[in-house]
């Protein structure tokens, strides 16, 4: 029982692997694989790259070669024993000739599951991490936050990113509002964009910012693989608004204002991880059909007296009746605070019985796995 | 140069005796002393308990008797050499035969300061730490924060404190507020209370909420020496109001609502510190007229959508001209947040000539000295 030699490095290259930067998101988890040979030495780190793509553990294998043969394969995800639009992964592993596998996550999916059992049943020795490990399991969780999220839920797991001022404004009363927060605060933004497959705006902040909804580098350039714009709600756009001319990345109008109809149509299209970013009215409808499962607040050391607040009206007349959140963190950015805070939920139980405790925060973990 | 064995014992107790809870605050600075022998031990510690009664050396020396001769007095501030309603405390000390005296801030105020130079002139050993010493100079500081601001300013250092939900709401649509943050917050805002000698309030929230604005315990008793009291405004209380009939410390209505005549009124009869406790139309007055000190924002969890602000409109029409404060401190209270904000202010100088950086914030002190 316990990781060997080597394997707590390759569960760090594996956990590398799957979370480099422009890996798709989309409806599959997320996996990395690091091969090492019978000496416990890393041979080759793998990931998925999307659907229809080999799986991790056989780009691994194949770049391994016979080095693999009596080694080890060390694994984020339960490796499938199912044949999809790929063959099995657990027939790879042992055609390889791998003597060990270390499993991060059993796979909470039943159609893919059972792998773990087959390969046991081969004579493989089979080391299951899970989401209890002490070491490695709030990564595993976070790598995999939207896909698991969405095998519970059937819908995307939704941040809620908002910077204000300290009396609750979002904006001046001339409805400037570049910018509230400092330096620090706002490439964090692009931090967490990075992070999701889905950023969802309001027509009403599409039409008063004109935002870019891009994912930049720190010098500014955009980044490998943005996120899908989603502008929500009935009024249109004009043909000159940035999401629709820049280029820069695919936007989606969904002519609705319902939530759990916008949710339900991205869940569809794949998506898994939605960062909303306002406006109040917006945030007022989500908040009301209590599907935001995370707020990551920036509030900065200005006060304004005037000017729109960050939250409309959610119908509350009475102090026992606010929407109480748990306070996850609190962190100074720059010259500016971060609070991290999530519904008080329940635990949850997903697909094959085991509980899950409602994961961590992205904006807790820098650097995340994948980028130095 | 530099502290004794037994000395840093000595400068702990003596801020120890001067924050003693109970001791009233007033236009005098607050001073312990402690009398150590010649060995170094500590024998007696005094403070100055108010206007007319002895000053801490001779509280210590007194309660020291014969120990004193060769040994040493460790003295929060430096000992005066005029004759106010008191003899001269050099002349005591030099009666009493101590050998060396530690002190730690110089008398800024030139009317009692040269007191360690007569100590010199006659063969005492005298060492002073000031306001820069790494280990005491933040406590010595704090002790007498509103004493040194009033010496500069001529005015008492104000404090705002407030508790305000993440969409900066006071209270909900229909004024209820009790309570948005928690019982860690709560308690806190009795310390900071017991930490100043003046609360203030505008009419409207003595109106609305007709508060207790008392210091009380833990166990919910009131404590020893309660701040005054002061309700601010035109408009008249009634004469059920609980600040005109519990008895629980004084109270006095200030019939104006300009700040500085405010200001200046509490200044003439001795208060150095204020905490200011809302509401929305007095505080914009104030940071109006450019008298808030600190802030101390505790930010709950908690989202409303509707209800009172935490600040009335300040007349800033573009983000460009917000008010920006400096961050702190950012601290999780229980299940709220503790914002700690400054202005942007220059360094300032006392009335001897000597730097004066903005000074620490009580709230960030705690255990304080002489609180256990």
């Amino acid at each position: 029982m316990g990781l060997r030699m080597g394997e707590s490095t390759g569960m760090m290259l594996a956990l590398r692997a799957a979370a480099m930067p422009g890996i798709p998101y989309g409806p599959n988890p997320r996996v990395g694989c690091t091969i090492l040979d019978a000496e416990g030495q890393p041979v080759t780190a793998g990931h998925h790259r999307g659907a229809g793509t080999p799986h991790a553990e056989a780009h691994a294998l194949e770049r391994a070669g016979d080095r693999a043969r009596g080694g080890t394969a060390v694994v984020t995800l339960e490796p499938c024993s199912h044949t999809g639009r790929t063959g099995p992964c657990v027939d790879a592993l042992l055609a390889a000739g791998v003597r060990r596998v270390v499993v991060g996550l059993p796979d909470p999916n039943p159609v893919a599951a059972g792998g773990a059992d087959r390969l046991r049943a081969a004579g493989v020795d089979v080391e299951v991490l899970g989401l209890d490990d002490p070491v490695f399991g709030a990564e595993l969780e976070l790598l995999n936050r939207g896909w698991l999220h969405g095998l519970v839920h059937q819908r995307p797991y939704v941040t809620w990113k908002v910077a204000t001022t300290l009396d609750g404004r979002v904006a001046a009363a001339d409805r400037t509002s570049r910018w509230i927060t400092g330096e620090e605060a706002r490439a964090e933004t692009h931090l967490l964009r990075s992070r999701v497959d889905t950023m969802l705006v309001g027509t009403g902040t599409a039409l008063t910012d004109d935002p870019a909804l891009t994912v930049r580098e720190p010098d500014g350039s955009l980044a490998p693989g943005q996120p899908l714009r989603v502008v929500m709600g009935r009024r249109s756009l004009p043909d000159t608004a940035q999401l629709l001319t820049d280029g820069a990345a695919e936007t989606l109008h969904l002519t609705t204002r319902d939530p759990h109809e916008a949710l339900t149509t991205l869940f569809e299209r794949g998506r898994r991880e939605v960062l909303l970013e306002g406006g109040p009215t917006l945030v007022a409808a989500f908040l009301a059909a209590d599907v935001i499962d995370e707020v990551v607040a920036y509030v900065a050391p200005v006060l304004l007296g005037a000017g729109p607040n960050l939250l409309g009206d959610l119908g509350i007349g009475t102090l026992g009746d606010a929407r109480r959140l748990r306070l996850e963190s609190v962190t100074r950015v720059g010259e500016d605070v971060r609070l991290v805070l999530r519904p008080h939920r329940r635990l949850t139980h997903l697909p094959d019985g085991s509980m899950w405790i409602p994961p961590a925060s992205f904006a807790d973990r820098d650097p995340e796995p994948g980028r130095a």
